[in-house]
């Protein structure tokens, strides 16, 4: 069937090409015409007015954005603009879930309807395909049922689930329809958030790993910590890449994101030129403050993302006050006399 | 090659008809004579008594111990006073590695090498083969490999990590020398305490969907707790067991923990009689433990622990103290005249 | 000088009493006519109509607010709409903050100040004071400090801190100006926060004291968790009661918090009749979801706010689902034969 | 009553001169003659050997060690050396309990009795008296109490807790036996776990009263983080050094922690000078291993000590393992052409 596609980026281009590999046809729009015309040599319908729309598609048309969501409102304006009652608007984008219900409410008005897609699958989704999340009006969904279908990433190889049978359903080829517009956006950005507790997962376990020689480095440790107790405990020189690539077979913890973790050891075994500043994107904080707003408890992910709110220096106030009222306690930071029989092997305060 | 197993339950009479099927060799014991005899009729060797080691295998022996815990420095005892210098006890089983150290501290004395060999794979291990993580001197590691790579998946249908070149390393082929005694069982201590973040992350995530209808259940409210402030935006019933199965397919968060959850809900949607009391092995507390040790920050690691502790009310005591020093606030708990109109909306108690 | 006050509950009725006390002349409205006879009995002109206002306080009118958060909104268009342009009304409840900021862009519009002001100080505030923090354009609040200073709890017998010098200021009598509308009610939101985290940290503590005794009580140990591994060091039997008594005397941690605890264990030293259910009002989520905002990290803020949700039992799905993650892994509940010497200690399972 | 001291720092020496003011006699040791002649000055006998307090205190003796915890097993023995059955060695230094237990087990043999004293109270000891957790035998216990009564702060202004009658307790005079050897220390060490916690609570949410002015800084915002969605609430530049010394006033969280926090605040309100890399004794991590070891759950308590091991970046290696995931996303770093209009906002890699 035909799609038009607004943002021709890496992951629009691509659902682009997996779309039209499977005969479907897409009329394409960018702000670039350069990505315009690339797509169009490779067999698309290139546009550079989004009201040509109109007249490119037949009605009812189907018009996909995949663009950053800091501009989506006002693409959706353009778009609802030149569209017709009946016609569909699909975000594939990063939207706060909140967005969609406000817009698919607005849009409504106007006969419009709308679907929002949360799309993972990164810069694979080409070859493997794009797991799809989706929220909106029954009818509309069905409608795009086979765009999603071939975007999805089918079942593949990956051995069905036990307890599963009959016919394949929608979620066994990679596509969903969640619940009313704003679903899918939801269920994405809780998705994400476990990303967060995943990646979070492997790395503090690394980092154990990578210090499990603390009590060969005992020597040059410093007064300014609790000395390592047991250091005969803690002798081990860990390879971790090979680890990394260890548990990638037999092991209960292998996923994607430990492949992911075991390419970028294998690329870069010391993480050369790595500041380890991590970014964070909306849907991490979307999802704590939802869990927050329902009431359930999320210990785990909260503390995945608070860790890179501390990565990039966010602790740095929090850290002065406790330094400082450490200071307190001492009243002085000048060493006491008979510092050698000081109680408590911390010399430059008193005991708390 | 010849290997002496000791515990034929699940796990270890599945590496022994692994071995078998590939060509080794394998004496076999087990307090229950029964289970001594069924692998006896697939193949191995049958013994009933550990003496009986030293006649059935050549020296330089190797003897595997899948045991638990709690009684394998009884049985390496056992086992060591009939072996001679030269000989391999293997220790496969969930060991805490600080045993290991202190045992193989004390066999070399006695010439006896000790291997410890953390293991994963659970009930698919006899298909999928199992991720081993080794620590011990070279030279039994090296002796022992023929069998630590008949027991390993191999490299499988798993595709290469991008950036790999060259013969396949023995972590390719899933298992790996970790270090010295011990570092068998760190490694795969650590390798149970990103499990338990992972398997935290995803229960945490869905039990959000779960709620996503709470804007739905709202009239229900108690008052109890803090009114949802956005209704609107909790208006959604997701099927939990479709999402856990969609996720499967494409997504980051792609797994075999993920595997496991849509099959629980494809066999128990709702879950019924789970009482969600969730249990812990020690290495989930071993792994937070060493990482207060050598100063590894692990808050997500340790948030997925305490998160079992207080599934099963360990938390008790403390939600009691909560609630005790809520009602010292208000001083009374029943209800002020004039309560229709008293600040913050908590009728039993003043502002804090 | 003048008040008038809207909701007489116990901090309404207190806050009158203690204004009277210091020769302010006070107009009092409730919902509850026995309520404002009660405070007209003291001293107070009660009326029964929020009109009234109008006619018994002269101009500039300054009415404060002492009313549940829910009603707050509806509370003040009534009161709004008797005023005129130059008075001030007062929220003293416990509104979010973002209410604040909104009700006072829409007053201004009709010349009418908004000031609010974040209370704390429970039911010792007629006798100690109340702790003011307060948002509002800077003519409001000096119009209103003699009114506030009286609430307030001056300096009393609070030793200066040391470093401060010279006249006293406005926070060491117990007021502070903290900025514009709904600073006041940002300062009290992060003030509970706090709160939450100091009342987990005691509890948490005196959770681990009162299972000191854990090694004693090892022989009753279930099979369920992970065994204690030195029951030796846990022979311990404390009186939290004393601890708590004891740590207010002295120590680095006393504090009114741990007051109010000596006070429960005192009164209930079993803590006979409470079931744990932690309630949590509005302010310590809207810190959290402030905190992500702004990209803050509070992992123990956000930690103690769970530990309530996880005591409603709001962690149920989640644990369910470890619970069914964790019978995968063992592919049946039964035990398997050979289950004596099964490895890892787990017999319902295989190891992960 | 007669006291041996070991080690005259700030805390021995302030105890030897407490002790001296209530009419008590005390011999003193320390390996600075200086710090024995400046005690001997003030009225102490001073001695410049340990065998010396043999002869210059009566029997049964009691010699208190006021030392670094490193120290403290090699001057038990030292003292053990020349004491007789009957003596009492008291540890008052930060000790783990677990060697208490160890030193007292060992000690019993001789018939020398071991008392643990676990001492809070800093700086401010000398005047306001030091709160004691004491561990042991009664009867060590019993004959050292008129000792510890004079050390601790007794009753002081300190109002009496609601619902205590009768005569004042030992917990009411600032001591109190908590139970065998190493009980005192115990609890001492769960007192500084409770201590990181309300530490951290005070400094995370004085942390978001520091960055409340994020809407206004919001134009410098980086692209590397998710953009702040509501500018407008929070618009706030507030006072902290005012806030801190305004909730000592009147307010739920006034602690002795606030004290400290003001008077830093006040002193330096900029901090200058400090980098926030946050020390942390043995106390803080033991109540973590001990919580995990009985089963209690300590999410604020962990998450406390975690912060302390990120602000001197032992995060880091986990830190860069997360942004070696995120560029795995992304497959290269550079942006990918018609990026203008990429999905979700986020240029250099997909979406997950």
């Amino acid at each position: 069937m035909q799609l038009g596609m607004i943002g021709l980026g890496r992951m629009g281009g691509n659902i682009v090409r997996r779309l039209m590999a499977d005969g479907h046809e897409c009329v394409v729009y960018d702000v670039s015409a350069e990505a315009v015309d690339t797509l169009a040599k490779e067999g698309a319908t290139g546009i550079h007015d989004i009201a040509d729309f109109v007249s490119k598609l037949q009605a009812p048309r189907a018009v996909w954005l995949m663009i950053p969501a800091g501009i989506t409102g006002k693409v959706v304006d353009q778009v609802a603009a030149v569209l017709e009652p009946g016609d569909i608007i699909i975000d594939g984008g990063n939207s706060n879930y909140r967005d969609d219900v406000r817009r698919a409410a607005k849009l409504t008005e106007s006969g419009i309807h709308y679907v929002d897609v949360g799309t993972s699958g990164g810069v694979f989704g080409l070859e493997r395909g794009y797991c799809l999340m989706v929220g909106g009006p029954d009818e509309a969904f069905t409608r795009i049922e086979p765009l999603l279908r071939t975007i999805a990433p089918g079942p593949g190889e990956i051995p069905r689930t036990p307890g599963r049978t009959g016919d394949l359903t929608p979620e066994e080829r990679g596509y969903l329809h969640c619940g009313p517009s704003g679903a899918g956006h939801f269920v994405k950005m809780v998705h994400n958030g476990i990303e967060y507790g995943i990646m979070a997962s492997l790395a503090e376990g690394l980092n154990i790993l990578e210090n499990a020689d603390a009590g060969v480095r005992e020597a040059e440790h410093s007064a300014e910590v609790a000395p390592l107790e047991e250091p005969e405990f803690y002798q081990f020189t860990i390879d971790t890449p090979a680890v990394s690539e260890l548990w990638r077979r037999g092991s209960v913890i292998s996923s994607w994101l430990l492949d992911l973790t075991a390419a970028a050891l294998a690329q870069n075994p010391t993480l050369d030129g790595l500041a380890g500043r991590v970014s964070d994107s909306g849907e991490g904080r979307w999802t704590v403050k939802a869990a927050v707003d329902v009431g359930v408890p999320v210990p785990v992910l909260a503390a995945s993302l608070f860790e890179r709110f501390a990565s990039r220096g966010e602790d740095h106030y929090a850290n002065q006050l406790l330094s400082a009222m450490r200071l307190q306690f001492g009243g002085h930071q000048e060493l006491p006399s008979g510092d050698v029989l000081e109680a408590g092997g911390r010399k430059a305060e008193s005991q708390p």
